[in-house]
């Protein structure tokens, strides 16, 4: 999807709120919030909102000298879920249908992105996980489960930190043989990576691989060639989060978006209302 | 005050708000869009923060040919709150002490600040209204009742469209005599001109001036010389709204700043929890 006019002012307080936690220095936060400015400027609009967002990170990285502002909140998420992981197992094993269960949690992890709300803390994530179980989901579930039946090739596209133990939770439901999962090629903003994957058993549950790139969304030709034809060959791919939606939407790939619509933007291209719980197959 | 980093989102989410309001043409949308993240990335951050609105606003007439967007949404306020005035005016009477709940009511109206929120509507009133009569005032009500008693030329500075009302029931509770009321000089966003004075009765309560300048907010080098006289006669100064205390919070003439901190930069600025029903003077 292109870049609509609402996402520019989300830009701006996205492009603050990283450069505060890179560095403390004033004059960076006034020279990013200027370079962000001009270059949102003259921004080519059809473009999906998270290649911008891999120039105003980039343009952090560079002014502050900081490669990976969000190490230790990254680290924080991972290890709270990682803390929450064996309740929320159980859940999912009791439950009257605990794949539908996986995904309701799956969906439910990705209400940790710093990129649309900094202000993540664990009420928020423990109201989304209960909401999540009971809410009514926009999209078709059961589709899903038949993509799912019939795979033989799953490429699974991570988002977030501390939300990949959300993933892992679904994945364990899946056969593992045939998924890989899928991280950014490098630090932005809290996406996952592979120290990530590691760090959450991701790598000992299935294939991890990174794409190759640090657009926080999947844009095949930022990506690696060795990504892109396992996005070629995948039978099934199960998309996580707002970046990935934005940027693989148009696809002709047989994807299913799991997200969390977290801004108006979102909810309007998709349809639903915003805040809603998705699994919406690609068209 | 100065701008900070924080109002530059603000700027460019209230552009797009201002523009739409304007035309539907979305064209037109995209260079005012880009018009205002050219001058953000260049601004004098040593301004205050209307001086930017004042640029906006004016890029908009400009670019839209059209000179007052927010025309019809003001006359909509006015006539609601004029609906209101009756009970609301029967409630200060009968109240214990009418000026003080006046006083309350005056701030109250101030939530009807378009620059700020887009989205007000009655039942927000309606709750601001409840709320602000019983909140703990940030600042000092009684000092503000001494000055009252003492003055002999009150400048009293409105501020928005609907709010006039509720500023005309607190003007009933002062010596109508020594008062002036002052309006902007011409349209911006959904401040108060001197048609809106006519409108709710103002006019005919007290003497009504304008200030001879269209920044939302009052910088004294850009209003009349007829204003800046009677600011400078006067011996106490009624400064409605966040514009006005953006704009005169350095003064040292004799102000109280009646408002609610409807963002955090107020709110921070004048050490308040944001929401804050305030009767702060000029230290």
């Amino acid at each position: 999807m292109k870049t609509t006019y609402d996402c520019i002012p989300c830009f701006i307080r996205q492009a603050l709120n990283a450069v505060r936690l890179a560095t403390s220095d004033e004059k960076i936060h006034e020279q990013v919030l200027r370079g962000v400015l001009a270059a949102a400027s003259k921004m080519n609009l059809d473009q999906s909102p998270p290649v911008m967002g891999q120039y105003i990170h980039k343009l952090i990285r560079e002014l502050s000298g900081h490669d990976d502002p969000y190490k230790e909140i990254k680290k924080q998420f991972n290890n709270f879920v990682l803390k929450l992981y064996p309740d929320l197992k159980q859940r999912i094993q009791r439950s009257s249908n605990p794949m539908d269960t996986a995904v309701r949690m799956a969906i439910a992890g990705n209400i940790i992105d710093l990129g649309v709300n900094a202000e993540i803390n664990r009420s928020i994530i423990f109201n989304t996980i209960e909401e999540a179980l009971s809410a009514q989901l926009f999209g078709n579930i059961e589709v899903l489960f038949d993509s799912i039946d019939s795979a033989k090739d799953i490429l699974y596209l991570g988002d977030n930190c501390g939300e990949i133990v959300f993933d892992r939770l679904l994945i364990e439901q899946l056969p593992a043989d045939k998924v890989t999962f899928v991280v950014r090629g490098g630090p932005i903003i809290n996406d996952v990576t592979m120290a990530d994957a590691r760090e959450t058993g991701m790598t000992e549950l299935v294939d991890v691989m990174d794409n190759g790139s640090n657009v926080p969304g999947t844009v095949l030709e930022k990506c690696s060639k060795e990504f892109r034809e396992c996005f070629a060959h995948a039978d099934l791919i199960i998309a996580k989060g707002q970046g990935n939606y934005e940027t693989l939407s148009g696809s002709k790939k047989n994807i299913f978006f799991l997200l969390k619509a977290k801004c108006p933007v979102i909810s309007g291209h998709m349809g639903c209302e915003p805040g809603s719980f998705i699994v919406k197959r690609s068209s």
